[in-house]
């Protein structure tokens, strides 16, 4: 019996099922997209790293090795867009995938940016810090995707992996936000107040990353991290320096390159741990494709024999629609032990969506502090015009000035520009 | 210029615009859907309490139109079952969609019982109860599809609408009770003291759930069912007729049919309510759909217009993907207007999307309460192998036993029960 002949509730029970079978292959996709998305990021990260060593060298040295991580970063970026144009023409499966595509839009646009960003570089027309945080804003939107992807997975194991990639991505990016600001401190031979506060929140907020991180992480990828956090000290000692120096008190010019390669080393060692959570994704992705697909094969094969059965041999209650023209009573011995373990399915199904719909929203609770400051940065830009840097300055500002986390300042601009223009 | 051939991030802009496109194409199915349980979940009513009241009667008299309200609800059947075919063969659209299937998978098992209970009622082979409780049962079933719908909607307008719905069938489903529970005391000539407090707690319940539906609901609608209101005093004078009536006050069994004629006055005149809400829900769908192509077809233009514009006369960063091996600075008066343009697009989209995200939220806070209910009572059904009908009176007890909302009951067995299930 195929199953366009079985009986209509045993039909939508299967479809049901596959409902989910194809949420997860979907899901398997935009993985696959966010595995390819942290390598890109990885490359973009060294390639401004080295960006701005080059920008604060004399010029000529360090030009080949430059030229050749903008290469491979070149190249890691082909093959996300060749990714992306096959997941383009899928579309059509995508409804309510609109925020993710419109991230999607968003970070493509930015990538655009980076042949004139790369030929300003090579020129040597564009000041160090504008360079750093043009980089830092297309990694940023990348960042933007991965973000979208852990929110509306929809198994809870793989955004749990989700949640602990894009905190560890954060931490990184952290990691070579600091790597650059330290270049331009030690090039200069000391730090300004202003760089040694803002050397100080990078190291902390990667701290706070990477608890996060290691809250939602497991297995190999958590151990890993533990091992890799053994190499800290050195990175650690050239922090306190930092600190330490001042306009009267400078330190060795020749420093910078000293620090860059010690966090460098840092970084490219937390690759690791990246790849290991890409490993864990994609092994997630295909055990729960394969329970599933397993799954719907053995509730196929028992609805069939369920259903031969009761056509065949004992017509029940259950398959009265088929039998309505005769209309007889059921023999109940039959039919009402049928109906049990039909009903014991149903619910078991229901029981389980509603379980995963629970843990669904306890891990994306990582989620809602971020998603609350983004929504306020959007709401700054969209009614004062500010640029993204911008608002996110005035966010900072105004949490400093009123001793609140950044998420409460967040909360209060919702409260008072998202009433407003909702209204 | 076609959209195959527009920059990548201008298409996946579109692309995003698109999946919100056939989200709502989606949902315009689901209403129709819901629109048909509601004329079913009308017939079944009907059909509910004239076979309570044919139960109640002597032989004969009645049984030709209750035959023919069983065929009415059968061929209402009928169509809800064409509509749902032509959905499942859809069903490859529908990933996420996995909830809503199962609810509908269920409620077509509980619509297979009743050829036979059709059967046993025209036998006069079952008692008036369970006959009562199996209609219930099924129309629960239905009434869960209608929850499930509105839950899964992306649209807050149609959400809205939903939640009205919804609210407006359950103080309808709990009017039908009160008609049978009154049939079943009349025809008796007295109610005892749990039939009272069962008619009372419907009559506060109904008003629970058209309070909540006048909340959400809005127009012709609304307007229908303040005039309907005015229709209720003499409703309202049998109840209290019914509170006064003891084994020694009985009144005459002839005042069921009264009763009866009332209750289906008003009920019938509550399906012009459910029909206006149908109308409602089509033209939000439709607005909203017609919107949304419109504003895809106005972008679409727009974006290959600048999209010509800067490959034909001024390549501008935007397209530097595609002027990468020219590699020339770009003019960037041009460049960065064209830029800014598609920046605000995509923030307005962003933004949008998060302001939907907000509205959906608040609309479905209303659905909270009953998805805490609804999960309790399959923990307990799932643990102590409960029947529905003795879960939900479990949970009954126990909120009167302990002067609690039944809404904070469950809140307290999901704690117990589903960290239990859930470790």
């Amino acid at each position: 019996m195929t199953e366009r002949h079985l009986p209509p509730p045993l039909r939508f029970l299967l479809a049901a099922r596959r409902s989910e079978l194809q949420g997860l292959e979907a899901l398997a996709g935009t993985c696959e997209l966010v595995v390819r998305i942290s390598a890109l990021v990885h490359a973009l990260q060294k390639e401004r790293g080295y960006s701005n060593l080059t920008l604060c060298s004399p010029p000529g040295r360090l030009q080949p090795t430059l030229a050749g991580l903008s290469q491979d970063a070149e190249s890691v970026e082909a093959q996300a867009r060749q990714f992306l144009d096959g997941e383009a023409a899928d579309s059509a499966q995508g409804s309510g995938r609109a925020r993710l595509l419109n991230c999607i839009a968003f970070a493509l646009f930015r990538l655009d940016e980076l042949p004139a960003l790369r030929r300003h570089v090579r020129d040597r027309s564009v000041p160090v810090e504008d360079a750093d945080s043009r980089f830092t804003q297309v990694i940023g939107s990348l960042l933007a995707v991965v973000f979208e992807a852990a929110d509306s997975a929809l198994d809870p194991g793989v955004t749990r992996i989700l949640v602990a990639l894009l905190n560890f991505m954060q931490g990184k990016e952290l990691s070579g936000q600091e790597r650059a600001c330290g270049v331009t401190g030690f090039t200069a031979g000391y730090f300004t107040d202003t760089q040694k506060a803002r050397m100080l929140g990078l190291a902390a907020n990667q701290r706070r990353s990477f608890d996060t991180y290691a809250h939602y992480a497991e297995g190999a990828a958590l151990q890993c991290w533990a091992e890799l956090q053994q190499q800290d000290p050195p990175v650690q000692r050239m922090r306190d320096m930092a600190q330490h120096t001042s306009s009267e008190q400078r330190v060795e010019g020749t420093l910078a390159e000293l620090w860059f390669n010690l966090s460098t080393a840092r970084i490219d060692a937390m690759r690791d741990v990246e790849s290991l959570l890409a490993e864990a994704l994609a092994q997630q992705c295909n055990r729960r494709i394969a329970e599933t697909r397993q799954e719907l094969n053995d509730r196929r094969l028992l609805l069939s024999r369920y259903a031969d059965h009761a056509s065949g041999r004992a017509p029940s209650m259950l398959y009265s629609v088929q039998s309505r023209v005769v209309d007889t009573p059921p023999p109940d011995g039959v039919g009402s032990e049928l109906k049990r373990s039909i009903l014991d399915m149903m619910r078991e199904q229901t029981l389980r969506l509603q379980r995963t719909d629970d843990a669904l929203n306890a891990v994306r609770g990582a989620l809602d502090e971020k998603k609350r400051i983004d929504r306020a940065k959007l709401l700054l830009i969209s009614h004062y015009g500010l640029t993204e840097q911008a608002a996110h300055e005035r966010l900072q500002r105004a949490a400093m000035d009123a001793g609140l986390a950044l998420a409460d300042v967040a909360r209060q601009v919702i409260g008072q520009l998202g009433s407003q223009s909702g209204g």
